[in-house]
């Protein structure tokens, strides 16, 4: 699939953006999902040009599942989340809403999450947890 | 968390109870999901014993999910799906059915899914489907 550089997760990746950033190294980076469908709601992105898991580079995908590891670790211990669903969407049809690979992390029961991408979330609450969730890391 | 060997899965590993196989190596298997939240619903799970992605060795997470990019793929061809949701639930809370580590391929737009493990599918259909798949791959 082409690859739209102009794409949010793009922008942020270049700084044009703000993100309210949980990790990053020199391959992927973690933030805060601003619609969050639940408390503590964290999406990994690999930083390399990809539309899809099916499009990304297979050395880069097990790196970037690694992170997601990490990650998934540092809210479940920050939140003491008793779940996490793992959530990746590939294609408009899936419910893809930005064409950048991303991995959503979302400490919640499956049944009761919001809607997807449907409303923003309380911004100050957001990055005070992110901070709670590095310091986790 | 501990495992418990005696799980579906576990099972299914040991060769005690049948499965729909799509594709199988000495790390990973994949089958096909006998309550399919969608047409072509298949679950891709490691040989080594985890309850969830967060208890899962990171090399055997590395190689798992290259393993779910090439079934997504072949899903993909097969059911010339416009979207693939992959879901990974950790816990019982997050919806999470059998303590072993698996993740869920589903060819459907994620708002229009059935509810995780609510009923049968066609096992007839299913397995059609399992060998186009296959020959995907």
């Amino acid at each position: 699939m082409t690859y739209d550089d102009q794409n949010i997760f793009a922008r942020i990746l270049r700084g044009e953006l703000p993100a309210i950033k949980v990790y990053e190294d020199d391959q992927v980076l973690a933030f805060m999902d601003i619609m969050p469908q639940a408390e503590g709601h964290t999406l990994v992105i690999p930083k390399s040009p990809a539309v899809t898991l099916l499009d990304l580079d297979p050395q880069v995908a097990a790196y970037t599942i690694q992170i997601v590891q990490k990650i998934a670790q540092a809210i479940e211990k920050t939140l003491d989340a008793k779940g996490i669903v793992l959530m990746q969407l590939s294609g408009a049809s899936a419910g893809q809403t930005v064409p950048h690979v991303h991995f959503h992390l979302i400490p919640s029961s499956v049944h009761e999450l919001g809607k997807h991408a449907a409303a923003m979330g309380d911004q100050d609450k957001i990055k005070a947890l992110a901070e709670k969730i590095k310091a986790a890391l």
